[in-house]
């Protein structure tokens, strides 16, 4: 499943009906992963073209790994396998928003948290700082 | 504002209160932007450090274009001015989520839509295509 290179013009980019993502100069695109149920966002992680056509053909939630370099099938060693359910595109095709059920217990973060934006930025009297966010 | 630098040790990274955010080669951070009232997500887009902040000082979201090579505070031709009501970074500290109020038409995409992964992709008989999505 190769795919396309971008169209020429704007219009049809945007507008248009083919599906030409576009990978960045590390042949990957980013993806928002979030829970189909609740539209929480879990995760930001990125694909390149083959995790892209895996999850595409499988309908489970593929992506590159870019600390390990290799592919990554979410949940083969945590059970958390992701089912798709559905994947947009944004208007310049350069990042994809997944909306999945999570297997296991239903998490995303490998801290043991459901979501990976479990801490707040908060500005104090030294500059920002994290506070852990209580939903 | 100079941000620091991530701490050496991952627990510090993922657990700590210290607000370290991971620059990539090109001086960004991606950035999820989503609707506070409906945690619809807008867009998305990227940040310097610049961008953050302006965006932690004024609580307005400020982005990097990387088609204009600018600052860009997003809504200043458009009225769609994103008051910050929560910034949030996740367990590895390189991506950032938004919970935003949009001034002028509550709109955020370009194309004249609210967001901007408005195409669902789906698979077809030759391969992934584009449809507009109800929603």
């Amino acid at each position: 499943m190769p795919f396309s290179a971008p169209p020429a013009d704007k219009k049809s980019l945007e507008e248009g009906d083919a599906f030409t993502p576009k990978f960045d100069a590390h042949g990957l695109i980013v993806c928002v992963t979030t829970q189909a149920s609740s539209g929480e966002i879990l995760m930001l992680a990125y694909m390149n073209a083959l995790a892209l056509e895996r999850t595409l053909e499988s309908g489970v939630a593929h992506y590159w790994s870019r600390s390990r370099q290799e592919l990554w099938r979410k949940g083969d060693t945590s059970g958390q396998i992701q089912q798709v359910l559905e994947i947009r595109v944004d208007c310049d095709q350069d990042a994809l928003l997944l909306r999945v059920d999570v297997g296991g217990d239903g998490k995303a973060c490998h801290t043991g948290r459901k979501s990976c934006f479990y801490r707040k930025v908060e500005n104090g009297p030294e500059g920002p700082c994290l506070t852990l966010s209580k939903e």
